[in-house]
C-alpha cells in the first residue's frame, strides 16, 4: 500500500508492523511460513493496523506495545478471512488465488487457526486483561454475525436492520475493537475510549456499505473479487434488499431466481445490476454510508485538533471514496 | 458417561462443568444454540475436564474457579474437533452425524470458532496471566501439529519419530496443558506443575497409540468411527508404519496403492489388518503405549498418597485399557 495522506503520522509503526509479520510469525512446520509469507505479502489495505496506531496515537500513547496490538487486529482479520474463503469457497481473495483453492479447505482452516494463535499470544504477551476482553468479545461477536449471515442466506424477508445487525458484527465491531484498544492503551477516560469505540464503529458500518456497492460496480482486475460475488452466493447485500422491496412482481422474480440458483450469467447479472440502478439500490446505500462517516466523524468532535485526529477524518472519507 | 472409578472425587465438578455447557453457551443466533447443543449432548469422555479436576485437587486446589477451566479446555477439544471434522471430511463423529455432515462445512468452521471464542471467554474471566499464556501456547502447538500431518499425509517415509511428535502435539500437548494448569490453580511449585504435566503428556501419548491401535480393532458401533478410516485418509499411525517398514515388496504395494487412492473395500481393508499383524503393527503398538503409561505414572511419585492421586493412577491404566 502506498503511504496515503492519512497514514503518514503512523508510517513509521507501520513498517514495524510490517516487519512484525515478516519476521514473527514462523513455525518449525516448512508448510505454514510459506502459506503464511503467501498470505502476508498479499497485503491488503491494513486498514485495522491504521485505526489501531492512530487512535493509540490520539489517545497519548507513546511505546512499543501498540504494534503487536496493531498487528493481532490484523491477524484476527486475516484469520477471519481464511475461514471465510472456506465458508464462501472463494477462489480468489485481494485479486490473487486464495489461500483455500491454492493449498485446499483443510490448509485454510488451519493457517486461520494458527493466525489466531499467533494474535493470541500477541495480545497475552501485553498482559492487559482489558485489552483481552475487548479481542475476546469482538472476535465472539464476529463470528456470530458471521452464523447470523449465513443462516440468512437467500432469505427474502431480511431487511435493513437485519442487514445492518450482520455488517455491525461481521465488519465494523472489529473496527470498533481497533480503535478502543488505541484508547485503553492511551489510558483516556471512558469518554473518549467510548467516542473512539463509536467512530470506529460507524467507520466499519460505513466500510461495509462500501464494498457491498464494489461489488456490483468495481472491475475484477481492481477490486480482485468477481462483480456481482454477493449476489451468487445468495447474499442480500443492501442494494440488493433495496431492488427487491421495489421491485415489480417480474423483477422480483428475476432476482430470486438468481439468489436461489447461486450461480448466473453476464447477461442475468446485467439485468440484475439494471433492476438495482432503477430502484436506487446502488445511490440509496451510497448516501447511508456517507451519514456513517458524518457519524463517525462528529464522534471525535471531543478531541482538540491535532494530525492524528486530521488522519482519522480523512480516513473517513476514504473509506467511501476509494474504488478498490 | 456413567462416573467411572477415577472419576468419584471429582463427580460433583464434572456435573457442575455438564451444567455450564447446557446454560452457558447460549448465542442470540438461534443455529448457534441448536449445534451447540447437539455437539454437547453427543458428549465424549470428557477427558480433559477430567484431567483438569483431578489435577487441581491434588494440587489443593479449591474453588469455582477450576469448574470454568475444565470447561475451557473441553471447549479447545471440541473445537478442534469441529476443524478437523472439515480436514478430514469425517461424516461420523461419536456414532453420530457429525456436525460438518448435518450442518455443512462453513457451519462446522464457524461454530468451531465459536468454541474457542467461548473458551477465550472463560479464561480471560479467570483472570491468570498464566493460564491464559499455557492455553494459547498449547493452541498454538496443537494447530501446528494438525499442519504438520496434512503435510505428512501418505508420506511413506513417516517414522517413529516424525509420527510422535505429530501425536504429541495434535493430542499430548492439550492433556498436558490440562493437567499443568490444574497445578498453577493450586499454586504448587516448579518441581510439582512439571510432575502434572509430564503425566498429561506421556498420558496423551499413549491415549493416541491406543485411539490409533481402536481404529484398526474396535466396531464402528461401539467407537462411532468407521473401521480403518486413518488408513483410508493416508494417514500413516503407529501400527501402519511399523508394518510398512517390515512388509516384504509385494505387502508394501498393497499398503502403498491403498494410502495413495485413499479408498478401500472390506476385502482390502482385512488383508492390510492381515499384514499388519503378522508384523506385529498392533502389539507393538500396545506395548510402546504401556511403555508411556508406566512412565506418565512414575511423574506421580512425589505425591503423596491420596485419592486424587490414584485416581490419575487408575485412569492412566483406563487409557489403554478401553474398548471405545
Amino acid at each position: 500500500m502506498p503511504v496515503e495522506r492519512f497514514a503518514i503520522p503512523v508510517a513509521k509503526e507501520l513498517k514495524a508492523v510490517e516487519n512484525l509479520f515478516a519476521t514473527q510469525l514462523n513455525s518449525d512446520v516448512p508448510l505454514i511460513n510459506e502459506v503464511v509469507q503467501y498470505i502476508i505479502q498479499n497485503g491488503g489495505k491494513r486498514l485495522r493496523p491504521l485505526l489501531t496506531l492512530l487512535s493509540a496515537k490520539l489517545a497519548g500513547f507513546q511505546g512499543e506495545a501498540v504494534i503487536k496490538m496493531a498487528a493481532a487486529m490484523e491477524l484476527i482479520h486475516t484469520a477471519s478471512l481464511l475461514h471465510d474463503d472456506v465458508v464462501d469457497d472463494a477462489g480468489l481473495r485481494r485479486g490473487k488465488p486464495s489461500t483455500k483453492s491454492k493449498w485446499g479447505n483443510s490448509i485454510s482452516v488451519l493457517v486461520g487457526d494458527f493466525f489466531w494463535c499467533q494474535m493470541s499470544r500477541l495480545v497475552v504477551g501485553q498482559g492487559s486483561l482489558p485489552i483481552l476482553k475487548v479481542v475476546t468479545d469482538t472476535i465472539t461477536k464476529t463470528t456470530e454475525a458471521e452464523i447470523l449471515e449465513i443462516t440468512k442466506h437467500s432469505d427474502f424477508s431480511v431487511n435493513e436492520e437485519v442487514y445492518l445487525k450482520v455488517i455491525g458484527g461481521k465488519t465494523a465491531a472489529l473496527l470498533a475493537a481497533c480503535c478502543q484498544i488505541g484508547a485503553v492503551l492511551g489510558g483516556v477516560s471512558e469518554v473518549f475510549e467510548e467516542a473512539l469505540k463509536r467512530y470506529g464503529y460507524d467507520l466499519g458500518v460505513a466500510f461495509q456499505l462500501s464494498d457491498d456497492v464494489l461489488d456490483y460496480e468495481s472491475e475484477e482486475e481492481k477490486f480482485g473479487k468477481h462483480k456481482g460475488v454477493d449476489l451468487r452466493e445468495g447474499k442480500l447485500t443492501l442494494p440488493l434488499i433495496i431492488a427487491l422491496r421495489r421491485a415489480n412482481n417480474e423483477e422480483s422474480h428475476v432476482i430470486k431466481d438468481t439468489l436461489l440458483l447461486g450461480r448466473m450469467d453476464p447477461a442475468r447479472l446485467k439485468e440484475i445490476v439494471e433492476i438495482i440502478h432503477k430502484y436506487d439500490g446502488i445511490k440509496e446505500t451510497q448516501r447511508l454510508a456517507k451519514q456513517y462517516v458524518e457519524k463517525a466523524k462528529t464522534h471525535l468532535d471531543i478531541f482538540k485538533p491535532s494530525l492524528e485526529k486530521e488522519s482519522l477524518l480523512v480516513l473517513a472519507d476514504y473509506v467511501i471514496e476509494r474504488d478498490e
